[in-house]
């Protein structure tokens, strides 16, 4: 069994932009990529975790795959050369920027029996897809894609579960995503922000992000 | 074992209200009420479900106890109630605006051992608390809710476990969380809002709602 987590370092995270400098946006993804490494590395399930990515980074126990594709080419592509080397293992695609990840959602995902197991983000995304038979599925992400792969598994026949978990649910692109770091954080990622001077304010009942 | 669903009718959902008139709100707000009210009554698990409410409202299988207090206080004077007519019987407390719950996760909340089990709601939120004395515990709602339930549980020796659940956290406030109702939604709440001309709208890989 493989996984990949995609990867993008360069200007990562965005949308945190008002909040944090281009170097704490890419020193907070690399934070939420170790901390999926560990949940991963951690369920002792997979074989071989790949990164698949277009900076040369090195993560202790994960193989660096390099790519200059978009995130469905390369996902699409990659599931095309395990069919091709006769490499048709199960393999867990899962996001880099879901930092509540525990080593039990990693495990949980992988004991469905169906061919095919969802994770939703929020907003319609997924963030994590576990795929039976490489050769049987195509990714198509951005937009409503959970959706999108609810529809590609139906046209294939192909059996669906959905896994549902509020920590593997938070992938986090907006300032007031830190809010559920800050909260729930137990890794890397939460740590970072702490060192970087993030805390919770509240006002009015409701929780946001400051600079202390 | 009890269930309480805390509910206001009245200009419910104001955070809605750009997109939704006073009636739909109120109108979604019911829908969402019977929504749980199926999960509840579909679990089997509960004796009686007290629906803790300023308005008279009549919900199948559903106690109304009518109150004129805010949601701590009538919380707080719920378990009170509880504890002195010697009805110590384990609570679960449940907000009324959760519509993807469904019965499995009604009752996982309550296969857990531990004395509180705490369902997260987005934003430092508290979505769900399972309280097995409630003679021993008091609610803090409003703000980073869930750092308050379990600083309250750690202060009075009681074991809490974390429940794990994206369907248990999707608490409906605003607009864009209608987007969660339209894509996962299977009751009558999804349904309420397709009837009233809602429907999904993508654009620049970003999913939002509009009006048809």
């Amino acid at each position: 069994m493989r996984a990949v987590i995609p990867f993008k370092k360069n200007n990562a995270k965005s949308r945190l932009r008002a909040l944090l400098s281009q170097e704490e946006r890419e020193g907070f993804a690399m934070a939420m990529l170790n901390d999926m490494a560990e949940a991963l590395l951690g369920s002792g399930c997979f074989k071989v975790i790949d990164l698949l990515t277009t900076s040369l980074i090195e993560i202790k126990g994960l193989n660096t795959v390099l790519t200059e594709k978009g995130l469905n080419e390369a996902l699409n592509e990659y599931l095309e050369k395990m069919s091709s080397h006769s490499m048709d293992e199960p393999v867990l695609i899962i996001m880099a920027d879901i930092p509540l990840a525990s080593i039990k959602n990693i495990s949980d995902i992988i004991s469905f029996q169906a061919d095919i197991v969802i994770v939703p983000g929020r907003m319609g995304g997924t963030n994590a897809l576990f795929i039976r038979n490489p050769s049987s599925f195509r990714v198509d992400y951005y937009g409503a894609s959970f959706l999108k792969h609810i529809e590609i598994a139906r046209r294939n026949n192909l059996e669906i579960e959905v896994s549902d978990s509020f920590n593997l649910s938070t992938d986090i692109d907006e300032v007031a995503d830190l809010v559920e770091v800050l909260i729930h954080g137990k890794g890397q990622a939460a740590h970072y922000l702490k060192k970087i001077g993030l805390t919770l304010l509240e006002s009015n009942g409701r929780v946001g992000v400051k600079r202390k």
